[in-house]
């Protein structure tokens, strides 16, 4: 049973991921120590308590699509209801709009709890923040004021749809339609799928963030607009008015997150209303819908990366308490009758070790990736940019590697449990199932890995990076420095795999100047590894540096001496693997 | 859609693995290549025109615990009986009991086809051949003439009973019981799990082979002995009598493998029969059970291999067949108009390239290992032991590394996929859950390590295995010598994997000999890999050398300059991660 790691997250936060001294500067005006931990500590609980037995029981019963639309789980609108009435969802948003205002860091911390009590649920209100976020980024004044509220207080929550048949993630083959009226509204005609609760029964409006296409928009990805399209539409005073023309028209039958809705969405098709065509509202500019977009996208790659941070961790609680619990057989040196607890073998330790030191260092990434964000909106100026580019440099890894890593975790999980891990009733299984989906949704890995290399790496000339790769040199420096000999060989191979990135960033930099794409794309999935990996050793070493538990030196020790092993093949494939890949290609023919 | 890559597989047999050479040297008698290609392209043929179809749509309808006893999938029942009257269920066993005593190599080349057309289908017919070799190998003469007949021709199908609750990876744990009778029969009383097809409509007996334990029986392993326990009694004139009193109490809500009945069996609790327990036979002696067991479970554990394989293939069929059709964005070189297919981004050729060069190689170490059970039966004196200590060696590696490359391949499909991948009907999905049991039934792969590593590495004082790597490296030296610029830089980099390989079973062999099991069998898993990916680039160099096709060369190259990188890191964890991993323990407490 899932039981929120409250205090390994407040640790991270504090004093890997740079809360301690943002905190003690004074960036969050006066939020101090002790409120985080309350609401960290209020945040586990509810998620353990409230979220966990709902969550099993509802990805078991599914959402199902009825006749008056879909209808959640049993016990999930009630539920959500509460969450909203704690005042979660606005935990990050803007006091402006009835939010908190609080760092992004608690709010992605709250949101690995969240998803380990249940990330099908997590899905629908992770969904309405980014759309809010969106929205206030973009949006005019009135729109704000009649919808921003209620998607701040959760009242009502809210979808993105991007998604077509032809356009996935290639957003340039849209083709859903709007056209102008009289009236500055529009009419939206298409089809959406993939729709994360699209429909559901748990707030009385939905509000629905659309791309669509204008009639005389240019092709392609710069003629993409974006649209607010209510379920209901909503009156002057506030109050809901008719049903707007767009339903959800079915649900997938998905490998997991059973209890989350995907929908596939018809707008204007004329079910509702009196003249087919769902009515919306711009957001931002006509044919600039994509950069309003990618505003929440950012943050829900983020938040998706906390999708695989929560599902590592609770796979290794899991696989932990079972093999503490389990016996077979007599590992190496025991000695005491009977059989031994299966956690006693050489094999299993490593593998629950390997989880650990995973999901610990793809947390880290991430909330690291949370405080670039909060320093790049608390900073000004230079420092602003800089943290700006670290976010944006960040955000590939953490959405890319912390997606893998739960699904490496969550398989790992499984093997521990040996046949037990394949009963569905052990619950080992579901959490593969469901993390699955992380890698490929809010963009595949291999596009973060694009994006990573191509826009991520060049910023600032490259020189952001290179910074980037002296600040983890320092840590091994740092780790060298200490002489503690808990630390073994972590200062050598630590060095040796940041000198691994460098050596790779370096190339890929220099193939980018020689517009070389192709050879540097060919590696950009490896590299996108490689960075992860270096980054999970360095922030592990950082952590035990701040820390005099022996516990952490020895997990960063385990990493560095057998995780890290890992970089050098990785750097060797990103800068020697392309031409071999590129004459390979005629086996697939 | 599978399809049955019979030239690649008959390529794989004969040019690599072996059965070339043993043709042409008249080891299997009068068996012709034309023949051995007619049986290939027969197995192809049945594989995907009548195993697919019924497959997807019975794993989609799961077997069903009905009154009467299990019910498999609709037409499975009559796909079995169409099936086994083509001689496939005798394939590779004894010509005396009404086999054809073809080659084990013909028979796992088959296994294969049958595991892509449908895996959960498959595992039924997998286990009466370990079942019928058992019998074969240990069973009396009169018990023999009885039973084996109708298990070769698959009249009747048979079953393993190892697992209880308490017993899984170490069946000394076993509590099933056997009572001695007057007329030399037992009575069985006990709960077995996990029973692969325990029960179900597709024969109308079944043969159960059962570990139980006799009253007087010394405690531990040393104490197990192995029944026959008929579904119903088989009279003097060989027709059915009264029901035994066993029978399946529940089946398993699983991953995958939702056609495949797994059973919770009950064995003597008075359900059926005049008095409570169920009759059996024993098979050899008293107490030497696992013994009679192991029979059956080495080429049962070769089997699951195919599993790996098969799932991969498949995998990667259905992968390379969306990716040349769909079509996102614009790959860098892309200059037709509109999208290009996905194929065509060097991170999906990645993918793709990968999953043909693990499954390829996957496939070599399973046909190479079932080479070598073949001629430790056709050879004689030294020579079968050499083969037999071969065959000892490949069986942990054809299991674990195909399976483990099973559920990476799988994976890699659905990340292929992208969105689809996740959708149920897509069928990727179903890849992944089905093959996830592999690397878990039939000994764990962390077994199957600590058995690679404790006992087939010290087989002939550790010659053995040395004299293996001195054939992989002559495979590297004919590489070198080739002088083929396709290949890259293939020799050196499978040189270094070698060498790698080598200093890791010498350091292993050197801590066995210490006496230092806990450190040798910390680094048993990545033994095991490395193991496995030295072997797949080599068997990929033998067959390239074999053929001019550049295609096999490039694959080979790619293999070895991007996938055989990793061995550097698992030796260094072998050599060098021990330490870290006891140190690391505290982190379980």
């Amino acid at each position: 049973m899932y039981k929120a790691p409250v205090e390994e997250i407040a640790f991270t936060l504090k004093h890997v991921a740079g809360l301690g001294p943002a905190l003690s500067e004074g960036r969050f005006g006066d939020l101090s120590e002790d409120l985080v931990d309350a609401i960290l500590e209020e945040a586990g609980r509810f998620a353990a308590e409230e979220m966990v037995p709902l969550g099993e029981a509802g990805d078991r019963q599914g959402a199902k699509l009825g006749e008056g639309g879909v209808v959640l789980p049993t016990g999930w609108a009630d539920l959500y209801r509460r969450w909203a009435e704690g005042g979660w969802n606005g935990l990050a948003l803007d006091a402006e709009y009835g939010g908190q205002g609080l760092p992004q860091m608690l709010n992605v911390a709250a949101l690995e709890m969240w998803n380990g009590g249940s990330m099908s649920f997590t899905l629908g209100p992770v969904l309405t923040m980014g759309a809010a976020e969106a929205l206030h980024a973009h949006g005019a004044a009135a729109l704000k004021e009649r919808f921003l509220p209620k998607m701040v207080s959760g009242e009502w929550m809210a979808t993105m749809n991007l998604t077509e048949p032809a356009a996935g993630s290639d957003l340039g083959g849209l083709r859903t339609r709007a056209d102008r009226r009289d009236d500055g509204s529009y009419r939206i005609f298409g089809q959406k799928i993939y729709i994360t609760w699209g429909d559901h029964d748990a707030t009385d409006n939905i509000v629905h963030l659309v791309l669509a296409r204008l009639p005389d928009a240019p092709a392609g990805s710069r003629g993409i607009s974006l649209f607010l399209v209510p379920k209901f539409l909503v009156k002057e005073d506030g109050s809901l008015g008719a049903r707007n023309d767009l339903h959800c028209h079915s649900l997938e039958h998905k490998l997991g997150i059973h209890g989350s809705p995907t929908c596939t969405m018809i707008y204007g098709d004329g079910k509702f209303g009196d003249e087919p065509g769902a009515i919306g509202y711009l957001i931002g500019e006509e044919n600039k819908g994509l950069a309003c977009m990618f505003t929440m996208m950012n943050n829900a790659r983020l938040a998706v990366g906390m999708q695989g941070v929560a599902i590592a961790e609770a796979a290794t609680q899991k696989a932990l308490a079972y093999a503490r619990e389990r016996r077979q057989g007599k590992a190496p040196g025991w000695t005491e009758a009977g059989m031994s607890p299966i956690i006693e073998h050489p094999d299993v330790a490593r593998m629950l070790v390997t989880m650990k030191a995973l999901t610990q260092g793809s947390r880290a990434i991430c909330y690291a990736c949370a405080h670039a964000i909060d320093m790049s909106h608390h900073l000004e100026g230079a420092e602003a940019r800089h943290f700006a580019e670290r976010a944006a440099l960040l955000t590939p890894i953490a959405k890319s590697f912390s997606t893998d890593i739960g699904v490496e975790v969550a398989s790992l999980g499984i093997q521990v449990h040996g046949g037990m891990g394949f009963i569905e009733e052990t619950g080992a299984a579901r959490l593969l199932r469901d993390i699955r989906i992380a890698p490929i949704y809010e963009g595949t890995n291999g596009i973060q890995a694009i994006d990573l290399v191509t826009r991520k790496l060049p910023q600032s000339g490259g020189d952001h990076v290179r910074g980037f790769i002296e600040e983890l040199k320092a840590v091994a420096v740092a780790v060298d420095a200490s002489n503690r000999p808990g630390f073994g060989e972590t200062a050598t191979r630590l060095l040796g795999a940041i000198k691994d990135l460098q050596e790779a960033t370096e190339w890929l930099l220099s193939k980018l100047g020689e517009g070389a794409l192709a050879e540097a794309l060919s590696g950009a999935t490896p590299y996108q590894r490689l960075f992860g990996l270096t980054l999970t050793g360095a922030y592990l070493a950082k952590g035990a540096l701040a820390d005099g538990d022996d516990r952490r030196e020895a997990l960063t020790r385990f990493a560095a001496e057998n995780l890290l092993a890992e970089t050098a093949a990785l750097k060797s494939t990103v800068t020697g693997g392309a031409a071999s890949l590129a004459a390979a290609r005629a086996v697939l023919a």
